[in-house]
């Protein structure tokens, strides 16, 4: 059976026979992610309740989203960006996190024991959204995963080859009035073929990045990588070459990519110092967090026309409108769109409604959210 | 010996003894190409007069350059975009070209013997400086050859992922003053990863896009290709798989990249009919010559908004300053700049510094002109 329901109208007067699914997303939410999907006839859970409030409560409303929460007694969430931040209350029932018990994935509210067991976040980072308790309790939390890993390679190769070729001075409505602008400039792109290449980083997104730029880099000794605590045996199993550390990985590189997770250990690592290891004229792609950057510093570079920098990602987003990074020539700003792309978004969807059909039947779940993948992501 | 003189001033009054080599460059070719080439010491050349005009003549004077030319009587010429073109009654000294004898490459002015041996052409067509008769005389000629591939096929890379991303959006300027505007397009980003694509052109530059590609499309049934007379088992050793026609590789992909050298024969080939094998919503991806499109029906699909095009070239260069193409939403265009990048320049130059010592001692020269070569070239 299947319900479309206005939640907080008309509460459900007794504990469901079956899983409840509450779908905690916004129009345009379903609109992207799961634009197939037919409310009337979703098909594929035809073992659950599926609740589409008639209207989200914002992060603003966290009493609305409580009494939606406390009236539902989902089962399971389907969440996205504006899905509001899980109660901590909610999900312990007012226990201690030592007092839980090692039964159940959580407790309940006033003791009563909590039903949810599963969160199906369509997107990537769930920090905002989970309380760490409901993981350390088994709850099961599945995101995006490694699925957009790929395209935000691609975006950190389109913005290096964007960076060498100048072309902020020819592509959109600055350089278009201007032939004779774009011929000066003719004589200072650069090719990203034999340059010396390094990336901070070895997961998924390095990954795919290194593969991307083997075509570039196979006749000049590769691309270097570093990334704390990663054996030397994994990164070259990557295809990359072992720099040994962070000041070695960035001394004498060309073009530097930073795609390192963000941990409370490596914030602001790229310093001034690392950043001195650059040679003049390098480019600095950033497609991680601004985080792991001391801004200050590599404005100082970029702005003395030593380093040059393309970054999809800013310490504080959305960035304002007065940051000197948007305007700065040297640099290339982009707003934090290398991944997913929009054509990526149902693909995402479908493999979440995967990914819930196969917990109603109690199969096993893809994009598994594990503790420690809960610390890194930011 | 070696000498930089005042050619016009100071004629030489005797038949040189050993070579005589004109460098008709302007400064800032030299500057580009020849940048650690020292005049006062040329070093490798030491057993030929190297010749500098203290001012080289334009196209537009071509008294001052046809007497440069009987003045100095160069075995060689090194020549670039600013070269005037070699005048064909001083190569055949009148003589029509079938009365020319299978003996020497050329003729001479007035029944003199012409010198004029080999052209180091530091860039790249030499159909607007050399007469095609001189090759047919067996006059050597060199250009940088396939050395500019590489960085033709970077630039289409960069142009198909910077118009799938709506680069111009966000990039420079234009996007840079709003933050919503690239939100709201987030929603409208696209892949290059697993999609439907095509290359038009099975030379230097389809061969390395194919290489750049690979990572992309290695799971998606991989690289379609047609080039008119070229076998459908060449076509597979460059990793691609044969198309077969023109209009079947069109048909349903949705990045073309147009890479086919420019013929007689298939001057405006990509027309309206074979616009139309396009999907809706694909990419038109130009870095070879506008003359094999019909313009005006890409330009009537563009506007329409069921294509996109990026494009590198166009039929009429400089790009008139109101050209549509140069603020058509739905189009990126770059002032052919495909390649070489700036940093490639002064190794294009040391290329043909090597072929001209090569030529002087008598080796093989690398990136002749064939006949045929000179044909396809525009």
């Amino acid at each position: 059976m299947t319900a479309v329901l206005s939640a907080l109208a008309k509460p459900p007067c007794a504990f469901p026979a079956q899983s409840r699914v509450l779908f905690a997303l916004v129009p345009r939410e379903k609109e992207i992610f799961l634009p197939d999907l037919d409310l009337s006839n979703p098909g594929a859970f035809d073992n659950a309740d599926c609740i589409w409030p008639d209207v989200l409560p914002t992060r603003a409303e966290p009493a609305a989203w409580r009494a939606l929460l406390d009236a539902i007694r989902p089962d399971v969430i389907v969440s996205a960006w504006r899905t509001p931040p899980l109660p901590v209350d909610w999900i312990t029932g007012g226990e201690t996190n030592s007092g839980a018990g090692a039964g159940g994935p959580a407790g309940g509210g006033d003791g009563v024991p909590c039903p949810l067991r599963y969160v199906c976040h369509l997107t990537g980072t769930v920090r905002q959204k989970v309380p760490r308790v409901f993981l350390e309790r088994g709850g099961l939390v599945t995101n995006w995963g490694g699925q957009v890993a790929a395209q935000v390679a691609e975006h950190a190769l389109l913005l290096a080859l964007a960076s060498l070729r100048r072309a902020p001075a020819w592509m959109g409505s600055a350089g278009a009035s201007s032939a004779g602008k774009a011929s000066a400039l003719k004589t200072d792109t650069q090719t990203l073929f034999n340059r010396r290449v390094g990336i901070h980083g070895c997961g998924g997104v390095a990954r795919t990045l290194a593969a991307l730029l083997e075509p570039f880099t196979r006749d000049s000794g590769g691309i270097a990588c570093f990334s704390a605590g990663v054996p030397d045996e994994v990164i070259r199993a990557a295809g990359m070459r072992p720099a040994g550390s962070l000041a070695r990985l960035f001394a004498g590189k060309e073009i530097l990519f930073e795609c390192e997770a963000l941990t409370p250990v490596n914030e602001q690592s790229v310093d001034a110092a690392t950043l001195a290891q650059l040679p003049d004229g390098a480019l600095f792609v950033n497609v991680a967090r601004g985080q792991l950057v001391d801004e200050a510093a590599l404005l100082h570079e970029v702005r003395s026309g030593r380093l040059q920098a393309a970054l999809d990602v800013l310490a504080i987003e959305p960035v304002p409108a007065n940051s000197p990074w948007r305007t700065l020539p040297g640099a290339i700003w982009s707003p934090h769109i290398a991944g997913p792309t929009s054509d990526m978004m149902p693909r995402i969807g479908s493999v979440a409604m995967q990914n819930l059909a196969s917990y109603l039947a109690g199969r096993p779940l893809s994009h598994l959210v594990s503790l420690e993948a809960y610390d890194r992501a930011t």
